[in-house]
């Protein structure tokens, strides 16, 4: 336990530890890391969203476990944590951005969205009577200065990556991704690349049924999930190639 | 008990437990729990709601323990936990869907109605001053793309089931379901389906006077619930079935 | 001792118990059963409200000790709990009602109303800085669909009884109401029966002075309270079928 | 000392103990058994008000401790109490009053009158961040439907008496009420008899000085407080009369 | 120390203490007792005000050490306890009396003003987040039923007085006044018994320094501070009264 | 430690101590104590306020230590205490004074001022949910009634001074202030006052650096800072007299 | 551990520790502390901000890792501490410095708009239901009267600097400033300055990836971030300058 966690500094949003940390921010935090793992990879032609979303029993309709979810034409967002929280954050994303079309006549900016969800998160972590929000977000989109990947988490600090990964297997996915990605990914070598590190994260339990895959081309900029063919084809290439590089050893 | 429970952190939903959790959403989940047994199970002709309503007296009417609510044409709900939280919150998804039908004049979509009583929970887990709702709803309907059959808890959180049940029999129920549900299951074989659970959640104790059966076709579209006879036909079927059943074994 | 009551889960009616109960809840309840025995009677002739107002001291004016209330042409309220919290549910009633009649230009449904009410409780039971009624409401009535008695308790839920009881002799009442309670009941058998429930909740000491009796007719469906001479009348029946059950002992 | 008493169930308004009381209502009720003795008395005649003014000094202008207060014409109140509560509710009282008259060109009913400072009462203890009303109100008048006399307590409690009083000698009041109070008593025996029991409740203290005396007439309902003559008359009588008992004795 | 003091009924203005008090309004009351002594004196010419302000430091300027204020042309008030509460207070004052003159085209009475301001100083008891005002206040009068002597505490009480004092002299101040008042004193002679309370009071300390004398004449109805010249005069004589009485010892 | 403090009376301005205090005033009051020594003195040819604004580093640019601030044309105020307070007190004084010069079109008397600042402070230690500013300010100015020198404390009290300090030096420099005093200075006699005072309240650390001076002539009632060349001249006639002065010693 | 810290005075911005402090803020000042290391120079030549930004991770993009932001044509910030604290105050500079520039028509001025920024943080300094800001703010710009460095802490001071340092390194930059700033360094040498010092503060780390710089010139009075070739130059230079400084040793 670390120094003055439970001596009561950690119950209200609005009080600092002696050592000024946020304890409350910090908490939400853990709920984040008992999410499911969801990551994103950005490549040259466009970005990858990956999420290991395995049902907890076969009478839901994995359909139904949506963790990856379109923003706007241009722009995704993957989430991990308290899941009612994030859809909240959603559809705070959403009317943003829709709210940026109508103002401005044109798509939002992916970095000015990531931003307007940080401030709201901000906002839960200075003023008393609420929580921070449990759950992180990688947001995804293109725009015309290229391709973007941010992570948002419960203290709206916003970072720009290259890849990242949330949730429980966020640690395991970091790994795999430094030590294999590289700039020049081409979109699919990403889509590889993100699968790779899912099942590192996951133990190898992803299969067909629980990968859901969703893609911002870098040039047509338009969201798109998967279909359950593409995302066939490319889980079984990922457990061929697995299964190889088991051999191998 | 649990790390951290009991530790002050349980006492207001603005508060994570240091492992990021949110103790008030779960006690209000055990008063779910606490409840009356309904369920839900999805067919290829529609969709059926059923609640073991069994009166605590028999001076009480049966027929005034509703449990199944018609929310619109094409929409009902079966609910459990605190039966005061559970009439505020259908009252607003009659609400949403009068409002929804009189702003863009269609009926409403039935994740849609799903999604704003989340929306509605979510808000009473993140702000001060109140509490979590203490009941579940299983929401079924009927619309363009098909029978939808949704569950939501006290987080806010919306999951989609081929079939579900919420209450104290939840976890007997759920155990018949996955050994006997399948896809391509009949309207009238749901509701065999859905008393067999009821059945075996409330061991045996299930009647024609306690059963409470809804319907949504799959065709006409239209919440309907059952009369008594249909509900006694349904019953002594059940009961037949089950007494060969036994004999059987 | 309950587990968790007194561990500080039971002074917020924000606040759920690990078990996933509500303690000012059930405390409010508890004002209910330290107050007056109130019952109702649903027959095919009407419906019966009855109280025991015995005064605590001759200088109180009999009258006024008012428990059973007009709130519309046909619809009247019986309460048992603190007499304040019940005058200003009555009143809220009472404006309900007109309400409806100016909106719709037709009398409230007896059901509609009693809804009314409980939402109004119900939100007492969610919300900080207030406490949940402590007053439980049989309100009886007669509309188009026929007779209705309703009963509503702190928590805000509702139940429509054939025959119920609140306040301090409920149970005993209960169980007399279980005992002797028929569906084809006249109205005059339903203000005996009711009386008799009194008597035996009340240790026979119910007298002419301290019943209050009223009746919604369910021809005229027109609220009256019974005339001095009425409930004398039944009061001494009362008494003699009572001394005679006793010489039967 | 009561079961749950200082158990922390008594420091806020809006929670109930275990037993489903109101510990902070109570209390309130202590504050007024602390105040001045103040009666109220119902005749054919009219309604008689009397309080025991004892001042605390002679510095003091008797004149101006004021218990009993005209509320409009044919309405007054005694009071006891929290002094400067007494005053707001008198104040709230005389506005109600004056805006019945404006609304509907008609003196408030007595009954009205007392309902309306009773709801405020009510208001008083079931919203946080409040505390009771610390004072009691003896509220008589004389309207269309003849003499009235109220009791209001700090829970918003309202009960119409024949004869009844407040204050620190409340219960010897009563008791004498109750072995010398008729229904046919005159106003002049109604002033003797509020007279005695002041007498008796004060230990024989009250002097011509320290009485202060009031009636509603029932013919003309006119509110109008005794002069001093008059006093000194209904005193000296008083004395008299007691001396003459206590020789008796 | 008192029963229930310290056991936490003492922390806010909206908790009754088991017997029925009020601690915050009594701590309140000994922030006045540690004030200065303020006196106020009424007599058939008029009222006067005293006040013991002997400065602290010969820096300030006694001038500025403002003890008695005019409210309004015929109204004056002599304040005790926290300086910047009675500051507030005056101000209240004195916007009440301009609206009134506003409005009514009339000076307000001297009464009507002293209720104003305990309104507000009740409304400071009863609500919570506030603290009640730390300072008592005399105020004096003439208007055309005479002349007016009011003392307003803490709780929003009113008394009218004949000779009043509040502050840490109070006791020893009205001890004098106990033994010397009479209602038939002159002008003059009030300014004589005050100044003498005060010599008492502050153990032979005043000085023409430190006395602050207003009258308001009952004639002209002119609140009036004393100049330079008639303080000298009057607390020369009360000088050389008590060496005489002193040597008569 | 005083009776009472640290016994949970200390934690809020709404909660007086047994005694009837309010200790967060007092703590408060600490706060200007650790301040930087800030003094004022009135001659009869205007104002003079000076402070020692020794830097903390070299690095800080000495002017924009502001401890004098300018309010209006003919007045200015030193701080000491917690500067963001001072600033925000600072800010409320410019703007009741150009609200004063639009309105009434004439300039902000300075002891109206003075006034406004200790209303806004006073509304701080009355109402939960602040704390009371943590600085005090000395008000100088001059108008057509003269020079007038203020002090406010966070409690809100005002007083008037011929000279006066305030923060770490305060004691002393009073002390310094008591002994060399008189009320027929010169402006340049009051400047050298100051400076003297300030010199032994730092002992001797003030120097040419550290200095602000600023005077309000008494003639063309106009606030002046005083440039580095006067500073200079008055600070090295200081240093010369002290070393004179020790010389002697 | 301090005197009063932990004994409860420290967990709600609107107490005052016995001794004066405001623990929260300090505790707030421990977040800064735990920030990257931000610096400011001032120079002849203009403003110079330096900040150490080294990314935790190889896969976050570095130019995202923003510490330092534009505000305005010719101001900009250089951030320490919780990076979404600073960001909102920022955005909240921003705004400031358009509203001025639409309401005069000119540019706002460098310490006016520190002022506002201040503002805002004091008020959440002193008003309950949130914590302070935990970040600091150096903030740098040129306007008519010349060049501008000041820094912000979370209890809202604002010092003018000539160099100065936030965040972890703070004490370190500090003494480099205090052994080697001049007031008459040009714009060049004030860069070099800072790397030096930022060097020292990082023991060495900064490198050509992580140091982030911006210049406004004191001529042209633009913000501008240097690019990627002239960092480089200056990380080169100082690596070399530094290496010679080791051999020299």
């Amino acid at each position: 336990m670390q120094p003055f966690q439970g001596a009561g500094y950690d119950r209200a949003i609005t009080v600092f530890s002696p050592d000024g940390r946020l304890f409350q921010v910090e908490y939400a935090r853990e709920a984040v890391k008992r999410g499911t793992t969801s990551l994103g990879v950005k490549s040259v032609g466009g970005i990858v969203l990956v999420v290991d979303k395995r049902p907890t029993s076969k009478l839901v309709e994995p359909k139904s476990i949506e963790k990856i979810f379109q923003i706007d034409d241009h722009i995704g967002a993957a989430t991990s944590g308290l899941v009612a929280d994030a859809r909240a954050l959603v559809e705070k994303a959403r009317m943003e951005s829709q709210i940026n079309k109508i103002t401005y006549n044109e798509p939002i900016r992916v970095e000015g969205l990531a931003k307007k969800i940080c401030d709201m998160k901000q906002m839960y972590t200075q003023h008393g009577g609420v929580r921070p929000f449990g759950s992180a977000l990688i947001i995804g989109g293109v725009n015309e200065s290229g391709c973007k990947l941010f992570e948002t988490d419960p203290s709206g600090a916003l970072i720009e990556y290259k890849a990242t990964a949330i949730g429980a297997g966020r640690q395991i996915a970091m790994d795999e991704f430094e030590k294999k990605y590289s700039e020049d990914l081409k979109l699919d070598e990403a889509i590889e690349l993100a699968l790779d590190a899912v099942y590192e994260a996951t133990e190898g339990k992803t299969t067909v049924a629980s990968a859901e895959i969703a893609v911002i081309d870098g040039k047509d900029r338009k969201f798109r999930k998967l279909s359950d063919e593409e995302i066939t084809e490319h889980v079984e290439e990922l457990l061929i190639r697995k299964s190889k590089e088991e051999e191998e050893e």
